[in-house]
Formats: C-alpha cells, structure tokens, sequence
C-alpha cells in the first residue's frame, strides 16, 4: 500500500447531534461511507484527531473512538507518530465477493501493531532522508567482485546456479559459514534473510500461548513475527542484563525460547560481557530453555573484534541457536543468512523450510561462497567499517553540534548501524518524528522497540550507515528543527492545558 | 540430510527368542543402539524389510513393526519406493540437550510424508538421470541477457536491486506482471517461487481444521503445505473434473479454499475446457469458496494458446487467487514467481510475508521486468519450446520403443513438463522405482500426488524436459531393464505365494 505522506480533507456531512444519538457511530459510519465510495482511498493520511474534532467542532475522544472503530473494523491502520491511514478498499471493487470475511483466524492475530514495513518503507525513497532502518553503506558494495564472481557460476555450474538447490542451502556455501564458526557444515542452514531464520526457529520450537523471553527494548520483526505465532512476550530488559532478574522470568514464565542479541544490540547498541554471556548460557543450560543468538551486526564492529558469539561458548552444551545474514555487512537485497544449530534441529527448520518456500537461491550462494573462499568478503569488509566510521563521525559531531546534551542522550556505538537516543525533556518521540516526517526526516520510534505498549515513548534510534555523510547532515539539521517545533508546539500544549485548568 | 543410495550392513547381534520375548521390540532396540553409537549415521538407507527379516531370520512382520516403532521415535524415516533411512542423529552428539522434545507440535505434524524434496533431490546430482522433479531445459536459460540486465540494474538502480524491496515488490515487475494479465498492479504480489505464494494463501485463508478441495491426483508441495497447515485434505478427481461431484464435496465439506492446477495440470497433463472452467467458476461464487488457480505451466504450451485463466474469466466477480511462476520456463533458481488476488487480499499476503521473509530480493525482479519491458522473455520462449518439443518426441518414441501399449499407458502433453504413466499390468511403481534407482534413474511415484494413501500405486510422472535427448533415450532404456526386472520378480512373488498355499 502506497502511503500518502499529505493529509486529505474529509468533506462536508452533517451529523444529528440531538439527544441520544452517539456521535462517533455517526462519524464512523460517514467516513466508512467516503471510503467504500471511493472519496478516501487507500493510502490517504486522514486528519489528526485533534484536527478532526477542531474541524467537525466535535471533543478529540468521539474523533479517537470513530478511528479505533474504523481500526477495529480493518478500514483504517494508525501508525504510531505518522498518522491514521485509510487501508481498505472500496466494498465496491471487491463485491460481491467479500474477501474480509475469508480471512484465517491466524492472519487476523496481528493487525495494528508495528512492523519492519514501518521501518523500512522509506529506505528507497530518494525524496527522504531515512535514518529508519539499517542498512550498510551500499555505495562500498563491491559490484565488479560480484559481477565477475556471478559469471563464474553460471558458466561454471548453470545447474547449481539456476536450478533447484537443496533446502539445506548450497554445501560448499555452507562449508564456508561452518569454517567461520568452527561448526560442521551440516549444522548450517542457509536463509533467505535473517528473517526467514527467526520465522523458521519460531515454528520449529513455539505453540500458540507459549512464553519467549525477549531483548526489551529488542527487534521489532522479532516481536511482530512470534506475537504473530501467537506466543507470550516477555521482555528482559537489555540494557540493565540483570541475570538474576532473567532467572525470575525463567522460573515465572517457563519460556520455550530466549530470544537475545548480544552484541551492537538492536536498539541500544548494548554488548554483553563475556561474564554476562556466561551466565546467560548457564541459565538457558540450567533450565533447559533454548538460546536463539540473534547476530547480524558481528562483522560491523569498528573497534577491533567483538566479544565471541553465544554458539561458540556453548560449544559443548548445544543450547543455541545462531543466527546471522549479510544483510548488514553487504546487502539486504541479497536475501542472503545462516543459521547454526544441533544438526537435528536444522532438519527439522529445512523441513519446515522446505514446506514454505522450498529452498533458497543458490546463485548468491555460490557467488558468496566464492567470496569467502577468495578473500573478497574480508578485504570488503575493510573499506566498509572505514566508510561506516566516517558516517558515524558525521552523526556524533552533527548531534552533539545541534542538540544538547541536556535535551538528548546518545551512545556512541561500538558497532552496528545505529545510535540509540533519549529525549529528556517534554518532547516525546511521536511528535518529534511528525514534525521530521513533514521535513521529509525519517527515525524509528522506540515504541516499536518494546514488546509492552507505553514504553520509550522519548528514545529513538539512528542509522548512521545509510545515508551519505552529507545527508547525515541536512537530516540532522532538519531534526533539529523538527525538535525546535516540537518543543513549542510542546509547550504550547501545557499552556494551554493550564489555561483550561 | 544426504541419502546414501547403497544400503548399510546391519552388524550382527542376537535376539532373545524365547517365550514372552517380544521380538520387533528387541530389534528396534538393537537399531536405536547402532545409531545412538554412531554405526548407523543420519542418511544410511536401512535394509529392505525383507532383506533383514531373510538376514536375521525373522518374519518381515517383526521387522515391519520394528521401522515402525523406530519412525514413531523419530530415528527412521521411509521414503515409499526409496526405502527406510537413519534420521536421527546419535543422541550423543546432541546431548545433554535433548533438542527433540523442544521441537512445537505443530512442527511435528508432519513428519513421515511425501515431500517435494522427495522429488527434487537428485535434480542437480550428475550421476543420476532424474525424470523426477519438473525443471526446464536450462540449457537454454539466456545466460548472457542475464548477465547484461542485471549489470544494467546494478549500475542504475543499485538501492533498489541490492537495498530492501517492498514486501510486496517492485512496483516495475508488477506493472509487467499485471500487464499480462489485464491485471492492476496493485493485485500484484511478488513471491520467492509459487510455493511461497501456496505458503502465504493458506496462512492468509486456513486455520488448522479447515477443509480444502484440491486435485486429485495434484501437486505434492501443496499437500504437504495444507496438511502441515493443520487443514483437512478433500481430492477431487480432476481427470473426471465432474462439476457435480465437486459440488457434492462443497456442500458436505464446506471447505474454505479450492485449490486447482487446470491447465497442463502436475500430474496428469489435464487442462480443463472453456466450459468446464465457466462451472467452476459459477461454483465458487455461488458457494462464496475462494479459488486458487495455481497456473505454473501456461507459459510451456506447446500446441499454441493455452485456455484463458480462471482469473480473467472471473474479472467480475474477483473469487480467484491466481499463482505463476518463473521457475518452469526460466529458472527456479532465480526464485521468482507472483500472486494475483483482489487488493485487499495482496495487502494481508504482503503482511503475511513481511512477518516471514521481509521480502524478496529486487535484483532479480529488476532484471525481470527488463526482459518482460524489451521482449527477451518472448524470444526466450520460442526457443524453449522447441527444445521442449524435441526432448517430448525423444521421451515419447523411447517410451513407445521400450514399453508395449499393453503395460504402459501415456498421455502426450500439450504443454507442461511432464508425462503421466499408468502401469498396467502386475508390477507398482514402487518396485519399478526401486529397480530404477538400483539403476541411478529416478522418477516421481504416483502415491506422491495423491492426498488419500494407497491410491495412484501404478503411476507415475516423467519429466521430459529437464534431460538432455541423449540422456532421456539412456534413461529410459533402463527404465525399461527395471521394469522387467520388477516384471520377473513380481511373477516370482506370485509363485511363491502360490506355493505357501
């Protein structure tokens, strides 16, 4: 669905405002009547409440109730901090077959809350400057290593290349991933993506009503996929890693799955100790619960190695599962990840795998084996980390030169793709990411980040490999003025609210 | 896991054989011991059940019952016609984790089936010749198209063919698919192979418990899908394709999904009529059950147009949900196929597939619609068919040399890239498969396709594109040295139960 970034004017209608009549029914059904009339389309940004309710002269809770309505009833979405969107279609174009009502009980599990699109919507937009999702310097990407490694295969191996690969992923690709991890090929299995890896772990191990423990603040297509599963979030807060705290949660809770990343942490930037890394496999030893290692930042350290992954601590024990892609360190375009596990449970994912989408593409894997193998992916990563530390430069100064450090806090990460920021005054993270999106700025809410609703509404998170170190700073810019708006706009509001006090 | 085609030897051990000793539960015992030791490795193909019982001197019974026992606990798995493999790792290199009690009930409801990995595994494996999974003549693909549109996208668009995709796929490509089929692009979804698009349907339409009506004989990848989705199988016999019997199915079952392959239908080669397909229209909208036309053969036709699609003959009415692929003309490494469905239906797979693989990568979709934009793919597939049409004459005379009329009966395909088998005399195509395998060539068993068991024992389906000429006439030749061996034993059997009575 295309998103309208303008909001539409809802047009005139008259409301019966006597006795007995219940005003937000009313609206709901008017703007119901304008969407499947074709008036309001999919897509179009609808008024704020507040707009609404000034507009129609009606109080903001009757506009809130219409919208949650028309939420409740698949016709509208909100997103947090962008707006109420307009997500049907007119009845009329799908009449008289009605679509809504063939939709699985399962499908309808998660609409509304947050998800990757929200993060990701704008990366290929040339119009904005998204700080939103991570993406790695795509400029570095090495196109003739990978046109000419891609020639190789399809001369070389045209049915390996283009024909079907196994479910497992290509073995030479996986021999590769294995040496790297001091694992066996055979407890490898390729992915499509880091996501397929999580999407795969979670069907594997998790039954509706099942417990995860989870990073809080922790990754949104982590939350949004095993919410989907229908499974019981629980968040173990990152930053404090308190593992007494985690032990709680274990007896409380009985998880079938602890869901961790332990290093550059998405969002917080947060890297377990060693000690910390340690006791965390001695809990998920302890208590039986299986540790999915979620990992995708490794090979973008920048000051020197990171600390050793969950998996090879655990060599003896065999209690994680570990997940990485090189969709931070080359391209998400790709599709490209791995997981390592106990070789019974990778039989058991590519079987699952095998049942979704058969088996992922064995030309990039080859090309990437090839890279392996050559040196190519190594001497890469070099230039990277160089380009992404220049980034990273740009961002600190260009944050620290426009905001102060009594209005916001950041990290200075040590690796990843992103900045973790705190607001610390009145301003909260919506409306300053409204008053950027309207300067074509994009961020992620750190509302996304929680499993619980309500939490870090003030803390945002940064991209600082994306973006060209001159559009780091313009963007920066720009948010610097979205805050000043916001603040007044902030202040304005508590004026007010006195005024009617 | 890698199969072994020869089989293992059973080191020798002894039974208790006195009264009260129950013997299937020693052997199975004695089997689980060699493999938690290590003497049988995950993929070693066991002993034929007859072979150990003559081996040990046991009744086939005993060691019937013993496999049973033995794939109940997850040790074996026995591939009908291939025979009974290890799957099961010692539980000594996983212990003292015990992975397999972690595994989510709904992961292990399907264990034991066919699999489409059953079909494709030997495609790439050059020392076998694999009549088995369907593939086109590769040795056509354009590889230097290829190689010039993708260098093209990767210079021009380098953000949109190696950055993050929408999740629901390029807007270009799905302008050229909608294109095709008079289609807006907004019906459009972009998937990683048809299988994905036959994954995300039944996650957008099923929940566990629901009927679906699907061909009978049909594809094996959506039996395999359907029942892991929990939902309940119903076939329709689509070689009768009797309009009022699939009425009589609607009605008892009230299913909440058909799925039909009606042109150049996997495996037997049908394609329904105008009318026929005008009636399974009317039934799915009179009825209100959604219709999946899975549609990856249209492109292989090789006696001019195929039939229009359900889903242009159903342009008012909008009850079908429409699935292609390039995966049987050009490459199924390239991982790329689509959906047509109403919008509303497009947005909730697009969230679907979001939660499971984020997207799919937009290289390839790039260089796709390249070749849909300036005519490669057409000029392709006149080149395709004609290759395809040498390799069906060289199977069809082969066939018509090495097999009499009166024990093999073969339908001559219009289009597709199979030919569909009865056997009709004594022998069943699991022991023709087994002596074909002794032989390294491979076909695809009958049983596979059919949703109930024990049916389709004496068919099977050839591909006869995937092979070169040459090595379809060797092939076959000694598919027909297999079935007279399978011919002689099978007369021998009958003998020797003459003889017991």
């Amino acid at each position: 669905m295309a998103f309208n970034l303008n909001t539409v004017t809802i047009p005139e209608f008259s409301l019966n405002r006597g006795k007995g009549s219940v005003l937000y029914v009313q609206l709901a059904k008017e703007l119901e009547n304008f969407i499947a009339s074709g008036t309001l389309k999919s897509g179009d940004r609808l008024p704020s409440e507040r707009e609404l309710a000034k507009q129609l002269g009606l109080s903001r809770t009757t506009v809130v109730n219409s919208y949650q309505e028309l939420e409740s009833r698949g016709f509208v979405r909100s997103h947090v901090g962008r707006g109420t969107f307009v997500c049907a279609n007119s009845e009329s174009t799908d009449a008289p077959f009605a679509w809504r009502g063939k939709v699985s009980a399962t499908a309808e599990l998660i609409n509304g809350s947050w998800t990757v699109g929200d993060l990701i919507r704008d990366s290929s937009n040339p119009d904005v400057i998204s700080f939103s999702g991570l993406l790695p310097a795509l400029s570095c990407f090495p196109t003739d290593d990978y046109r000419r490694a891609m020639d190789k295969v399809i001369r070389s191996q045209p049915a390996h290349g283009l024909g079907v690969a196994p479910s497992e992923g290509e073995w030479r690709f996986r021999t590769q991933i294995a040496r790297r991890f001091g694992a066996k090929p055979e407890q490898v299995l390729i992915v499509s993506g880091a996501q397929e890896g999580l999407d795969l772990i979670g069907r594997c191990l998790l039954d509706p009503g099942d417990a995860v423990i989870i990073d809080r603040p922790g990754y949104v297509g982590a939350i949004q996929n095993f919410r989907a599963a229908g499974a019981r979030l629980i968040g173990w807060d990152i930053v404090r890693a308190d593992l007494n705290e985690l032990e709680d949660l274990i007896l409380r809770y009985r998880p079938k799955l602890i869901w961790t990343n332990p290093t550059f942490q998405n969002p917080t930037g947060r890297s377990l100790s060693l000690k910390e890394r340690q006791e965390l496999l001695e809990l998920s030893y302890r208590y039986r619960v299986p540790l999915a290692e979620d990992d995708p930042y490794r090979d973008t350290s920048l000051r020197g190695a990171a600390p050793p992954t969950l998996f090879q601590l655990d060599a003896a024990n065999n209690t994680v599962i570990y997940i990485g892609t090189f969709s931070k360190t080359l391209a998400p375009g790709l599709r490209l990840g791995w997981v390592l596990a106990s070789e019974y449970i990778v039989e058991q994912l590519a079987s699952i795998k095998e049942r979704q989408v058969l088996f992922t593409g064995g030309l990039n894997q080859l090309v990437l084996a090839e890279f392996l193998e050559n040196g190519t992916y190594e001497d890469y990563l070099t230039r990277l980390k160089e380009e992404h530390s220049k980034r990273l430069n740009v961002m600190i100064r260009s944050l620290r030169q426009y905001f102060s450090a009594a209005s916001l806090a950041i990290n200075s990460p040590a690796g990843g793709l992103h900045v973790w920021c705190h607001l610390s005054g009145e301003v909260e993270t919506r409306q300053l990411a409204r008053h950027a999106l309207s300067r074509r700025v994009v961020l992620a809410n750190g509302e996304m980040f929680y499993p619980d609703n309500g939490a870090g509404v003030r803390e945002f998170r940064l991209c600082f490999t994306s973006m060209s170190a001159v559009k780091i700073e313009e963007g920066l810019k720009s948010l610097s003025d979205a805050f000043i708006a916001a603040k007044s706009e902030s202040s304005g509001l508590k004026r007010s609210r006195v005024s009617i006090v």
